[in-house]
Formats: structure tokens, sequence, C-alpha cells
């Protein structure tokens, strides 16, 4: 694989390599590190890199890599969100498969172009909503396939984050990277689009519910602050389902604390992102179950993307390197002509990204109405 | 004391019957058990009352018990909401100080009456918000009053329960009271009426803020039902804090989930009641502390309000004795003729109740305005 | 009911009468609360009591009560352990039931003579060994007895307390109650007989199995104790069940932390103390099952000895009530001639107290003999 | 890296390779990964290896590795328990840097003389006890090196597991490796040697201390096991520090339930596998505290040792990877001919391999003597 952005210390890159790293499978051969092409060769140097494969731009590396016969099999673009778009494009139109991390786009516009490329193209595009790659999650999803909750009536997802508090009033050690804090870069929103949209990807991915319309409150609350660091909606899903779905960077001490509840007439589930191993599974009648990783009473999905057994705890990377695996999986069936598995393949899609960009779109505007009902623009 | 209400099987009267007695220190008199003469004769022997003082109807009972020299020093009202404000009123009247079950009325313009008649007495109103009785709640406004938290910016009221989805599409256990579901008995509002109180109530007692205002949305999910059994808010509340409150009776195997989170600038908070001997304080860069009932470094409320050394659990009929032991000692000194202690007495009164009814009433505003942001008559 | 013991200030003397108080069926009507006359009135007059039965000493109350007409149906004694067997002879003597706290009495000699007593009377003595009086114990218990854990293998109970380590190189703010100290009034052991025996007499609710030998290290950590501070035992239960018990003052921060595991062929169950309205039920490869206090899944025992729905939480009082409750249900059935009810009364007896003193006594000759296995002089 | 052992389909293999694989600093480029040449050669290409350097034995292995100039760095040895020593030593005298699975050999002796082997020579050698990895294990170890504690009391291991449990009887789906039941392949213990000795370790590596004597019983509890499937130690650590340790692989429904609790003057700790992120600490008369892994409080050896943000879980894997890290920093600063780090490197070395098996014949032979106190043999 080839890597746009990610050079040295860059958190999400890290994270990325770690990903494709995990299983052996996938290899680091070429990168534009950076937009300083000397950096970009220093950061090659440490991932071990042919010096003539750590490129100074992502153009360059796309032209050049295309034209290799051993060209990158794809691309990681991990660079901030304004960018997402005219990288994604430029390995698109090179014919370079590509795993983005999210969002997808600046806006709704660039991620609808970026989706019909796609959707012209040959080529496989996944989308990093990480959280999707944790096997209790893909077991929630089997139950809520499998109708196991009954009707759903309600669907709460949770999402904060407390390390953005710091700046207020002078106290604390948090602070919110610049390009977070600035729109162009960013997009319409800090918070919503950064971690509300992986909430908004949980619930759809588990539960397969398209929200209808949402009444969103986005709030700045550090002072000088252009963009949200918090947002609370009252969300209404497709079919009469009901909802909240909140994120924030504000909530003190709180540090990653992404949870789902979803409420059936036969039975409701909950899901913790910090306690990721685990699913509590809630009935009227009947004693509570938990369902642990690892064990062969669980579906298919949550045993394939398993790599050690019960109890010996994995983690946010397993997860990511899951979404890897699947869409590494797309890829080689594509290099070797295969067709794709029955069920189609687990990761997230650029029609997830789209959907993620008009969430974050309904919630933006919803807020600037005074938290009118919004309908979602997909 | 004396008890309107609560005869042989009714739950809510036990539960304040035990408060009672736990610290020996209330004998249980007199009482109108019943509507029907014969039914509240023989709740009486049940509960070992003298059989002259076990009263067909509670207006017989205000009359008798306050010409009785040795008459009641309170009565218990635990009848159903619809009732509250009538008895209430009868035994103010006749110069008998009340312990009141919540919600304080139907609706607000009761409530605000006998608001007056309280104000205008000067006989102890207690209003049995009975979660506000929990040492560790008592530590949590400790901790606001003292400034601990820093500024608050943000609070999350979560108040699911399970219990009422069984009718469902003809499945499960569970079933509503009638009574709850009739506008006319319960008020305009069951499941935010019922229990989104008492999450409201909760963050009134620790915070001490006010909401401004407020966008619901209430659902009758079960057909059939006039009144809501889920609820979903924004709040504003003032100063600029925002919030979430809900509350659900749909919540599938959820059983009494009611749980408070507090963001400050310094610090967090969080509170479940299903384990209710802990406070967890979070902080942006320094450990998590557990605060935990019945240590020495607690406040004097939380270490006042404690009967067994730490890690001997206490509930909820210990908590709602607080509520108990608090009216009583307003009640002796008024008797005695003693000053209110500085600080005044601990417990929730009928400013809190129209409060409560006010948000109610605001709840159903707003939702019957497709969510519209609607003040607090208060 | 009457008290020997449980003067003002004295701890479980209070914990007793909330216990008999809560469910307003028993009555403390008189006592002997102090070997200080003086003293043991002035507590007659904050219990309420009639001067005349408040006494100054125990042999003049279960004199002048056997002799009443009114005189009460019980006692129960909650001296120090060193009078447990004269204080109790003495009522079994007068003809008046006892409910007496643990251990039974100071040594196993006294124990067995007691026993004696007890069985040749017709009347009714009731230990407090509370944590049996736990609903989610009772229905720890009714799973064993129905057999679904299978086979037992294994059984590991822990009670680790902290509160007594603070003497250790001056530092701290624990102290071990005098008397606790010295085996003239504590007995032959302070920890393993104050909370050891509660660990062991735990397991042998549940389980029903009896200790066949063990091997006990006992420890005072804190120098100049001369009883044990800490214990520690290996355990040959009957039929070849192996175990281990401990129990600990010392164990710095830890509260009331008796926690309880068994495994079975089938299925696993662990139960703990300062979570006890939870089982936890484990299995070979199915989903762990949550049992919750207060649900109609349970079994009789768990739910008729729970007084609130679910998630109302209860606690420890709760607990030690129910054991007055079953006590007073014999007492109760003795005094109006009824017979016992099938599969008799569920309070501890005076067996439980000699089986009890017994596993104390091999504590001690197991630890003074370098741990070597010693066998139960049951 | 080369590795002998773990071919398709063996699961400490695979964890050893994605422990080396996750940093990208590691490569896998030789291996005899079977004991028959064919199956060698098919993992290999599973493995991505150059076809040469797949082996048919770890004799042809080390030798042709140590003849290349780019030979091996180091080598994985994931062979059962029986020829660690004869695997390890031969490429020690082959001069390749060795990192080892524990246990480190068959029995003391085998140990001792390997590790006068590893003395003798200026290579590095590090063994697998790779809980000891964990951040929050480190960040326990540094509590207890800067005395947060006070002065140890007493500590209590536990590691139950259950998967061996499903043969009793007839029932369940658990079975142990033929070749862990077998003396001659895993060694005198199966129970204690596979998972007591992590247990040991654990304590050994957090506090410093050494076991001076034990009392052990171990049990065959499936019927026809010549080895031990649980284990019951009482122990005596230097300086008269107290513990109990414990493991079991018939603990049915335990699954990888490793826990530590340190007891000391002024503070305990508590660490659990399961939930490795967290450590707790409790005090005599304040809060608890919760140290979470990813958080700047935290000592330089929990944050060096982290890879991702706080709350973004680490598991099994990472704790994994950080002795592999650890491990190859020693191997190229060897290389390099650097200087080891102040401190040194932290890693498992040959030495707390013969301390475990020192442990272990303790056990057996404590065992075997009717839990008798037995002296470790180092």
């Amino acid at each position: 694989m080839g890597m746009v952005g990610g050079g040295r210390g860059a958190f999400i890159g890290q994270v990325h390599r770690m990903a494709a790293n995990l299983d052996g499978k996938i290899e680091l051969v070429a990168g534009a590190f950076s937009s300083d092409p000397e950096k970009s060769k220093l950061s090659g140097q440490d991932f071990f890199i042919d010096p003539e494969r750590a490129y100074g731009s992502y153009e360059e590396m796309a032209a050049a890599e295309a034209a290799r016969e051993d060209g990158v099999d794809f691309v990681s673009i991990v660079v901030q969100n304004h960018l997402h778009f005219t990288v994604a494009k430029t390995f698109l139109e090179a014919g370079i498969n590509v795993i983005c991390d999210k969002p997808l786009a600046l806006n709704i516009d660039e991620a609808k172009e970026l989706q019909e490329i796609v959707h012209n193209s040959d080529l496989v595009f996944a989308l990093t909503h990480n959280y999707t790659g944790y096997p209790m999650v893909k077991e929630a999803k089997r139950m809520l396939d499998e109708k196991e909750l009954g009707r759903v009536l309600k669907i709460v997802v949770e999402y904060p984050q407390g390390y953005a508090v710091g700046d207020v009033e002078g106290e604390g050690s948090g602070a919110i990277a610049n390009w977070r804090a600035d729109p162009k870069i960013a997009g319409a929103s800090n918070c919503m689009g950064d971690i509300g949209t992986h909430a908004h990807n949980l619930a759809r991915y588990i539960t397969g519910l398209e929200i209808d319309e949402l009444a969103a409150e986005l709030t700045a609350f550090i002072p000088g602050r252009e963009l949200d660091d918090d947002g609370n909606c009252l969300v209404r899903f497709e079919g009469g389902v009901k909802g909240i779905i909140y994120a924030s960077q504000i909530s003190n001490g709180d540090e990653n604390n992404l949870n789902i509840r979803i409420y059936g007439t036969k039975a409701s589930i909950e899901w913790h992102q910090e306690d990721p191993n685990e699913l509590i599974v809630k009935y009227a009648n009947a004693p509570r179950k938990t369902y642990r990783r690892g064990n062969d009473y669980l579906g298919e999905a949550a045993k394939g993307n398993s790599r050690t057994p019960f109890a010996h705890p994995e983690g946010f990377i397993e997860a990511f390197a899951n979404v890897y695996l699947a869409a590494a999986a797309a890829i080689i069936d594509k290099i070797d002509g295969n067709e794709a598995p029955e069920g189609d393949y687990d990761f997230p899609t650029v029609d997830d990204g789209v959907a993620g960009m008009a969430f974050i779109k309904a919630c933006v505007e919803s807020s600037q109405n005074n938290a009118a009902w919004t309908k979602l623009d997909t």
C-alpha cells in the first residue's frame, strides 16, 4: 500500500499503519507523507520505504505509482479533511484503489461528486469508520439483521470526549488541533464532523436505519471557537424509531466514551467502545446476557474478525485492522478477478461517507435554525 | 404519622411506611387507606392501627385527627396523582403537616394554588423526590455548592425504564397501571410526569440550575396509549448551560436506570441510581476518583444521611427514609418551637413541586408544537 | 422484642433495631442496653421504651420479662462475643426465644453446650449471619439446590476489609475496637472469628457443603496485636471439592468486599456483597447471565425476600431484616402453635453457629501448626 | 526475525507474529515452522517468506541463518515446552539472539543450564511473560518502585480459566491440548506451568519480591489427567509479606481472568487483565483512584508503552508487542554497539524464566507432600 499524509508524529497515520501491519498481509511501500518533500523523505526512511517511492506530492505519487508495474494496490489517505476529496479523486482517476479516513469530504457536494466517481469506476473505496470494525459491533449488527430485538423503538448514541475542554477560562491541558477549529480545513462542523459522524455511522451500521430528520443544537463552549465543540440531536429515524445522538469534546474527563443502546420490542442491546469486548443484551423478564468476544457462540462476523481467544482483550487497533482486512479482501478480489462474496464485503463505503456528510449538513443547518427539524439530504 | 392511600398491596404506600419505620422514630397511628371504609379498616389491622383511627375517608380523617389532642403530627399522602391536590389542601387547612408523593398535583394551576396555601401556612410540606435522599447525591450537591467542578457546561440526565414495553405487539409481561395511562388521573403526561420529573428534580437539586427553555419530543409507542411512554428533551439551563433530559418506560430491559452526568470546566461527576453508593469524579488530566458512601472524607450531608459503614450497601428505602427524617426534623422543630437550622432542612418542598409541574407542562406543550423551544412557566 | 446490649452509639445494636423496625411488624419494648443501669435507662428513652422495661442487667430483664404476661416474644443479643453464651443461656432458660449476633460463643465448648440447650428446648434460636439474608444469595442457594451448576468443583470466598490497617507504622485512621483484639472477649481469633466465619457460613449456606479439613495461615500484621488481622485457608470440602477462604482486615482500601465464586461442571456463579442485587452466572460456551433482584424470573426465596421493584436497590439492612422476618415467622408459629412450613424456616441456627466455631477453632489450630491440615471438630 | 514453530493454525505463533508486525519495525524473514519440511514451506508461503529461508528443521535454520550475512537478528521460539531448551540452546550457540515463549524449559535443571549459557554469551534472551507488557502493569510497577503503597503486606494473584472443564462427566466443549496433559512435553505441571507462572511472574515484576516458601495443592479434576488443571498456593514472600496465588483451568465460564491485588500500608492496587487499561488504587480514607492508560499523568513506562490515546483500548497483542519492542531495542543496541539504557531494558529475562521454573517445581513438590511448606530452589 501507499499512504498520503501521516508523516512523523501524525496520530491517525500511525494508526492506519499499525492496522495495516498487524496481520502481516499488507506492506507499506510508497508514500507522500508530507507536502514538504524533504519531510516526506524522512518519514519514508522511518517506514523503511524505498527512497524513490517517498514522493514530494500526492499528484507525483499517483502518477508514478500508476505507471509502475509493481505500483501500490491501494492508497491510504490520512490527510486533513479538506484534502480528502482532491486526493481521493486524484488516485481514483489514476486507477488506484483508496482507503480514506473519515469524514469523506469537506461538504456534501464534494461527497456526492466523489460518490459518482467511485460508482463509475471499478475501484474499491473504503472509508475508515473504524468503530464498525469491532467484533462485538458486528455481533450487534447480526442480532439486528436476524431480528433478535424485535421491532426497534429507540436508539441512543452518546459520544462524549473531554479533551478539548482545557481552554475554558485558561485552565487545563486540553486543546483542539488548530485545523479542526478552522471551517476551511475541518468543514462546517468540528465536533459533529469529527466524532458525531462516528456515532451516526454506528447506529446506521448496526440497525440499517436511516435518519429521516433531526433537531440539533450545536454549541461552541470554548470562547473564540468558530466551530462546535458539542452537539445534541433529537432524531427521527425512518419507521417511527426515535432517538438521541450526541457528541461532545468538552465533556471533561470523558475520554472516548462512545456508547450505543438500541431498544427493541423483544430485547435491547448496549455496547460501550471503552469496553469493546462485551455486548450486553437485556430482556423484559429474563436475565441479562453478556456476549463476549472470542466465544464460539457468536456469529460468523464476530468470530471472523477476532484474532485472539476470549478475554485476551482486543482493542482499537484490531478493530481498525478489520476495516483494512475487509477492504484488502475486496482489492485482492478485484486484482484476481474474483466475485464478491455473498453479502458483500464488510467495510464502510463511499455511500456511508455521503450519508455522514448529509448528517453533518443537517446538524449544522438545524442548529442555525434554532434546532428546527431538518431532513437529511441523501 | 397518618397515611392517606397506601392500603394493602399498594407499592408506594408500603415504601413510605418502610421509610418511616426504619429509624424507629416515626409511628403510623392513623390512616384512610382506601376510599372503601371496609378496606381501610382491614389495612389498618395489617398496620396495627387502633380501629377507630382507620378512617373511611380522608376528609373524616383530617377532621378527626385535627380534633384529637394526640392527633397525627403529619400525614403521608400516597394517593393517585389527581387527588394529591385536594387531599393535601384538606390536611393543610386542618392544620396538619404533609408529606406528599410526587408529582405535586395534576397540573400547574393546582400546584401553584397549593404552593400559596403552604406559603401562607406555618406548616411543613415535603414532597418525596426520594432520589435526592441518597447520600452520594448529597455529596454531588456539596461538590457543586463548593464549585469543585468549576463552571458547569453540560448536564445529561437519563431515566430509561423498560417495564411498560410489554404491551407492544402483544408480547412481553410489562404493563402500565391503568390510571397512569389516563390523563384525568395521571395528568398531562405519563412518562415525563412519573419519572421525567425525578430526572429534572435531580439536576436542579444537585446544580441549583433552573431550566430556561426546552425542546421536547414525547411519544406513545404503545398503540392505544393516550399519554407518553417516552420523552426526549434538549434543554437550555440558565447561564448558557446545555443539556439533555430523557425518560422512558419502553426501554426494554432497563429497570430503574436513572443516571446523571454533570460536566464542569474543572471536573465532571456521574452518579448512577442503580449503583447509588458511589459517585465518580472525572478530571482532564488526573486519575478518576470514586467517592464511596460511608467514608470519613465525605461532606457532612453525605455522612449525616448514612446508617451503615462503608460497603454495607444502602439503597432505595434508606434514601427514601432520609426524606422522611429531614421532614420529620422540620416538623419536630415546628412542634417544639425551634428555629430552622442554618442552611435550612434538606427535603424537597412545594416549590420543587411547582418547578416539576412547570417542567411537565413545558414538555407537553413543546411536544405538541413539534419540539419547539418552550419556556418554563415558573 | 427486647434487646441486650446495643445502647447509644453501638453500631450493631442499631443495625438490629433498624432490621427489626423496617417492616413494621416488630416493636422494641424492653432492653438491658448497658451493664450500667443509668446508661441503659437513657438508651431506653432514646428508643421510646417504657422506663420500667429498661433494665439494669440482662438477668433482671430475663426474669422480669419471663414473668410478665406481655413479656417480649424474643430477645436480640448484641453484646460482645464473650457474653453471647451466658446471655443466650439465661434467656433460653427463662423460656424466651433468642436472636443472637454472631459468633455463637467464645469457643466450641460453649457453642456445643448452647446447641444442646436449644435442641432440648422448644424455643427459636436464630444467629444473625446476615449475608445469607440477601435475595440474590438465596437465588444462588436455589441454583445449587436445583443442581443448575452440575457438580461443584471449587469454591473461592474472599472477605478483605482494610479498616484495621491504619495502625501500621503509625499511619492512617484505621483502628480495631479494643475488645476485638482481646482473646478473652473476642475469642481465639479476631479476623477469622469476626468475618472469616461469615465467609465460611456463606459457602455452607449456598452449597450445603461442609469443610472436611483446612490449612490456614493466620497473621497479626499490626505490631502488638495478640490476635490475627488476616487469614488465608486452603480448604478441602467434602466430596473432593477444593477451595480457598480468606479474610482480612488489613487489606487497605477494601471496605466490605465479601465475594463468593462457586465453580461447577455445568456453570459457575459469582456474587459480590458490595453489589448485592446481582448474581452472575457463567457458562463454558454460552453468554454470561446476570440475574437481578426484583425480577419475576427469580425463585420464590429471592422474590419473597425482596421489598422493592427491580433496580430500586436493596442493601445490608434489608438483608439483615430478612433474617429477622424469618426468625419472627418461626416465633409467631411457635406462639400460635402452627407447624413449621415445608423446607423449614430460612434463618441461621445454633447448628450453623457451632459449625462456625469449629471453623474458627480449626483455623487457629492449623495456623499454630504451621498450616497443617486440620479437621473440623463438628 | 526468524521463527521456530508457529506454523499454520498455531495460536501462539500467530500472536508472536502479530506482536512483531504491529509497529512495522520487525520483519519475519525466515522460519522452521514445522518439523515437517513440507508444512514448514507451506507456512513460509503464508508468511511471504523467501522459500529458501523456510527451513525443514531448526538445526538447519540455525546453521544457515548464522552463516548468512543478512541472517536473522533474532529468532522467536514458539515450540512446545519440552523443546524450548534445545532450540534456544541451538540458536544461542549459533550466536543468534532469542525471544522464547514461556515456560523457559521443561524443568529447573534445563532452565539453569540455559541461564548459564545466556550469561556466558553476549546475546539477548527474552522470555514472553507478556502480561508484564501492559502499560498499566508498568504503572503498577512504578508505584511499587516509588513506594507509593508504603510497605507491602499482602499479595493476592488469581488466574482462573475455565476452558478445560468441558471434559468433566462428558459435558461441555472444553478440552486441553493433548501435549499440555503430557508431562514429557508440558513438564511437571500443566496448569501451574502454563498460567500459574504468569501469575507468579506478574507479582514478582510489579513488587520485586521473591517467594520464600509456599504451600500448594494441585488437583487434576478431570478424570484421567496426569497433570494438574487447578492449583492453590499459600505463599510467604520475603520480608514477611503473605499471599495467595492460584490458577485454574476448570473454573467454568472464566476466560482469562488474571487479577492481582497488592495491599500496602499506605495504599493498595488492583489490576485485572480482562480490563487492562485501568489500574485501581485504594486508600484507607480517601476516594479510590482509577488510573487509565493513555493519560499524561502516568509514568514514563506506561506512556512509552502505549500506542493510542486514552480510551482507544489497547489489548493483549499490544502488550505482547511491547515485550517484542523492548527485546528488539536491546538487540539493536547490541548490533549497533550501544550501551544499555539506564535502568536496563524492560523485558522478561532468562533469570525470570529460572524463577518461574523454581516456582513450578516448588508447587509440584509441595503438593506431592500434602501442601507442606516448600522453599523455592533459586
